[in-house]
């Protein structure tokens, strides 16, 4: 059997965490061998990138200095765990990837989809999700939960604007790659979402209909 | 007067960093402010992302995110250092620039001259130097210098062959930026190319050769 790229992406406060994990346990309940991670970081270096990134103290830093970062901690990524595990055959779960960035750097600090997305190309060199599963919960409840948990990082603590952008921006994304896209409700309790996501891989599974991993060289 | 934004390229050991002092002192009885910076670093989030690029703990780092973190140094760079400069009307001397990362990654790592001058264009929203000092030694005596120097970074360990792919690719890019880019003879002695490149900059002041400012934004 050859890999799968799964995708998990929505706003903080989304309940993403606990929901990679049921997906994890699923799937291998079924069988499949199954790597879990997460953006940004996700290596060593990748780390170092996301301590700088997120730490409160770099309140001067660009938002094209951001793109690049999260570019460069994903580059890392792909190159010393996504690709290895899925040429292993592993089912890849990651929490967070391209999609993010489009959203938060594209859309919520107006850099554009499209010089985003032409620099992420470059990074993952062309590798694209199988599947992206899109926890989708109102920007208000996000807010909520985020203050919830008490002060947070540097960018959870931007404006209510920026999160209503993001949110907009991950329903437009949605409609765009409707192949690839699946939008979950995620408002429901915990376990409603559970048995969502769970009929979507049960499904796809069984038909067979997560498309084969892409790898293309975009030098 | 308006800020002017020059450059200086080449090997590592090609004599550089004394030069650029002289230029700056040079520069300065002429009556001009100038600033001195150099990449990667110039800033406190470029020098962290510096770290992280010549740590040789790093060795595992992929071609890719090396290239993006420089783009990420630099855009920081250019937007917290060397804009405001050039607005303020000075003269910007900087140690490397895209020069060198088309050089370093899209030469010397394969990545390709185009993908490398894409990511650094989004990086510099377009900002390009009026003028491009390219200090040319023989890979040779860079090697020979370098290694005179007792251990170095990650970069500087690179194997000969690296070095002279280096070098050719600077004298590619020498020919097809002939407007930019002037070509320095750094085998001469120290005070021949310090009367070689006062000479060139004498010339652009009287003449006003030097280039406006271009700041394109490119999203």
């Amino acid at each position: 059997m050859k890999g799968k790229f799964i995708t998990i992406e929505g706003l903080d406060g989304a309940g993403k965490s606990t929901q990679i994990n049921y997906m994890k346990s699923y799937l291998e309940k079924k069988g499949f061998k199954v790597l879990l991670t997460r953006e940004p970081g996700g290596t060593n270096i990748g780390e170092k990138i996301r301590d700088i990134v997120l730490d409160k103290a770099h309140a001067e830093m660009d938002s094209v200095t951001e793109a690049l970062l999260y570019a460069a901690s994903r580059a890392q990524h792909v190159s010393q765990v996504i690709m290895p595990a899925l040429t292993r055959g592993e089912i890849v779960l990651c929490d967070r990837f391209v999609d993010s960035s489009m959203v938060y750097q594209g859309r919520g600090r107006n850099l554009g989809f499209d010089a985003v997305k032409a620099v992420n190309d470059f990074a993952t060199r062309g590798l694209e999700p199988n599947l992206t599963l899109l926890f989708n919960i109102n920007p208000d409840t996000s807010l909520k939960r985020i203050n919830e948990r008490g002060p947070g990082d540097r960018l959870e603590e931007e404006k209510p604007q920026f999160h209503f952008s993001v949110h907009k921006a991950y329903m437009d994304l949605a409609q765009r790659f409707t192949n690839r896209i699946k939008v979950i409700n995620a408002s429901q309790g915990i376990e409603d979402i559970r048995k969502e996501v769970e009929d979507i891989l049960e499904k796809l599974i069984k038909e067979g209909e997560i498309h084969e991993v892409s790898n293309r060289n975009c030098t």
